[in-house]
């Protein structure tokens, strides 16, 4: 009889995330160079190449760039340079590519057309020596150490993280909002686990899933059902809170359950009108964030306060925990999804 | 016994299409101005600001723009500013904001506060005396007439046509790829019927579906899904073709219905490396496009060939006339979904 899978790898790697970030604060001062170099070179523009979990890594750092750096940004689509073979003008252009192994080969591509017509590239990797940190000008590295479980638990949040610390450097802030996250990051795994099982129980047999957020929060909210995806096999679909009133609510009925970031702040505040809206069709809302107590939940998984930029590193953990958790009790092997592999070569 | 429904609104509105493009192409010179006031402004960076549909449209807008004009663009999150106030400096920003019904609260909010950070701002409506045509400095009026259904069709084609028209104008184009683009709207939907009318009777039971596509086609892939969910109540999840092979084909299996978008050029010929792994889970692959024929699929619905970055008007066609009749024969009503108003106020 084969062994029965355990979810051994991915439930070490979402342990270890308190030490990686704590470990990644600590050595925020090596952000400095690759800061000011930003800096000198003024770029008005921001771009972010990523696919898979670090698409939503981009998604939180479009978000701390046009809040935090005021500057208009965007999320590239590398298949107009791959596919296509686009020739833009990246003059003032800031372009950061964000993989964990820094080996997908359109990303390379891309990055390095982007350098070729002007950009300033960025890499963000956990790959020092990958092909795409050769491709780009600069380099961050997010230090999470070696990730063996398919699915990206700590490799996520370092790139969060990494992000985060980067922005908070360009725009000369000192870190003061990460100052405690590694500990912080303990008192969420703690704080949440029993609601995180009681999670699993309830939603073990559900067939039809919707995840959403609003704001920064939109990252998890597609990180969350990306992973539900990939480890329990569950067509979960994301959407921002503001485009599930826009039409999909209508396929939120009582036999949906809804997973919903709210977390105290501006997108949790808007969170709460569009759940009130959600209640109505019966579905069942797992609520997870510092704000789940105050909108309509019929769980609560409760996060400690942060400032809000810097919630979606705290709030995806016990939401790891929940796909780890749902994967097994599914009868999945989270550790290696079928059909997976680490890194995807698409061009 | 109330009346059964009959989905007659949305099945007129998509019979209007090749009428509503052919009107669009020929009013082609009322584009000049807007266009030479593009050009003037010289912009080196575009966003494009929706919700829902035309969220997808302007996602399509993204790739014209990009490779047909070689500006990097991005989407525009309107909750930076509406829930954040973040306020950027957007001088040299061309920012076009598309709305059918121009009335969303949070899209003339934002678009009046990136006309205020210097943006040259564009409204694309089918609503000329709309909040969001006063906010703006440029509009552009798709022309699609009154739209009855709640679910988008002719002012989703209208507004994918007038995008490209404006695009095709500002790069000095004379729209030789859409000249006869009535007429082939009229063969799309002669030549498909047949085909669809078999891929309604196959996935009428269906339980899974994503949908997928690549380049210019992502934006078809992703209008298929919200029109699966909005009218069907299927969750239905949307993936580029890239994005699919990067984790989420562990959910795809013999249970699963793939629809995928296949035009004839790079998109198309990308996915099919991209199906030959789909096809290896069990699923079972509905191929639509000009291209459907040379991909792995057990239906194929066929679509005469353009120019690909025109195929996503097109072949958009025999879509909404499948989601139309699995609407029906699930039992849904198409004309009017539960919980679902024409515009929607988010902020």
């Amino acid at each position: 009889m084969p062994n029965q899978p355990t979810g051994d790898l991915m439930r070490a790697e979402i342990a270890e995330q308190p030490a990686v970030l704590a470990a990644a604060v600590a050595r925020r001062a090596d952000l400095a160079d690759v800061a000011a170099r930003i800096t000198a070179r003024a770029p008005r523009f921001a771009l972010f190449a990523a696919r898979g979990s670090s698409d939503h890594a981009a998604l939180y750092a479009k978000y701390l760039t046009e809040v935090l750096l005021e500057l208009p940004a965007g999320l590239a689509s590398p298949s107009t340079t791959t596919l296509y073979g686009a020739r833009p003008d990246l003059t003032d252009v800031l372009y950061v590519t964000v993989s964990q192994s820094g080996g997908s080969p359109d990303l390379v591509e891309a990055t390095r057309a982007a350098r070729d017509r002007g950009a300033l590239t960025v890499a963000v990797t956990n790959t020092p020596d990958s092909a795409l940190v050769e491709a780009a000008e600069l380099a961050v590295d997010i230090g999470a150490g070696p990730e063996l479980a398919v699915a990206a638990t700590k490799s996520y949040t370092a790139t969060l993280l990494a992000l985060y610390l980067l922005v908070d450097t360009v725009r000369g802030g000192t870190g003061a909002a990460v100052a405690d996250l590694g500990e912080l990051a303990e008192r969420t795994m703690t704080k949440s686990a029993d609601a995180v099982d009681e999670a699993v129980a309830r939603l073990r047999f559900v067939d039809r899933m919707v995840t959403t957020g609003r704001g920064y929060s939109s990252a998890t909210a597609a990180e969350a059902a990306l992973k539900l995806a990939e480890t329990s096999y569950l067509s979960a679909r994301a959407y921002s809170g503001a485009d599930l009133l826009h039409g999909p609510v209508a396929a939120v009925d009582a036999k949906t359950a809804v997973l919903a970031l709210a977390s105290a702040g501006h997108g949790g505040a808007a969170m709460r009108e569009v759940l009130a809206v959600v209640e109505r069709s019966g579905a069942d809302i797992v609520a997870v964030g510092s704000a789940a107590g105050s909108v309509p939940a019929t769980l609560r998984i409760e996060v400690p306060p942060t400032a809000e930029e810097v919630a979606p590193i705290l709030e995806v953990l016990p939401v790891q925990r929940l796909v780890l958790g749902l994967s097994l009790a599914r009868g999945g092997d989270p550790d290696q999804p079928r059909g997976l592999r680490k890194i995807t070569r698409t061009r």
